[in-house]
């Protein structure tokens, strides 16, 4: 019954890369407390540079300095 | 001044719908505990089917499979 | 498998009513989109009012004035 | 350490306006609470105003209104 | 700089657990995306099973019944 | 109608500091991007320092080192 939610920043995940870290999370969950994975929900939130925040500036603004 | 928040996968959701799952849940706050329509939020979140998933695997694998 | 977030000051709704809320929500889900009972998950937070701002000030300070 | 998460309706919110978020809400915790700018975290959501309800209709519905 | 939220069930996660857990999708995300742990953030977050619903039902219901 | 959610660990802020963060919040968005603040809601979360973790480790360990 698990709900993750994980946000990373929209800079070109691929399908097999989502895919691995919804399998991921969802066995880490079966492992630690085992929870059912067929009732572990997974929604990955990609986010633009723009609107993500760190150090009280946008990653867009890091990724043009080379951070 | 409740808040709700509806994901989804997105897959097609209409306009008409989604204005029916506004007004569904505002009206659910209401009559069960008495909240203002007025000041009452929902915001709906339509996610990518590869960035959603469940049993451990995303839900466009498992529509592959015509699940 | 839709996912639903309800959060709601914690003044005292009650098991019952918040079964209810369980219960209406999926069942709009089911009856507007199809989506199905069996993995809708539900998930309802109590907010302490110092917690919940509106308007630029907390619950607390509204109630305080008899709203 | 941080995290916040700010949403707002898809009107067209600039690049310079949503980077006055991040930097405000920042300092605003490293003001109020002693947060560290470094490990603080801003996440800025745009949402569809068909996806945005308030008062039991969407905002898209509202704006057609002049609201 | 990724953000994880997990929701489980207070049903007695202890905190090695759940130093587990943060450890565990820390490691996924460094080791699928390359995601620097330093900056990964996790939040956990322990819901009582009355404000948790599946299948229209609360967990409370459910492990009454010895679900 | 911004909608806003603030997570800090749970670590003593009084209900005067949070009102501070709703009211701040709340102007940020109004100065900014003309929000209007009466249905400017904000949400704020205390965490458990055993539920948050940065670095692949919990606060509770920081705080025990120190950080």
């Amino acid at each position: 019954m698990p709900y993750v939610n994980i946000k990373i920043t929209r800079e070109g995940a691929t399908a097999e890369q989502k895919a691995k870290l919804i399998e991921g999370v969802t066995h880490l969950l079966r492992d630690v407390l085992g929870k059912n994975p067929a009732t572990t929900v997974v929604v990955i939130d990609e986010v633009d540079t723009d609107n993500w925040g760190i150090g009280a500036e946008s990653i867009t603004v890091r990724r043009r300095r080379g951070q």
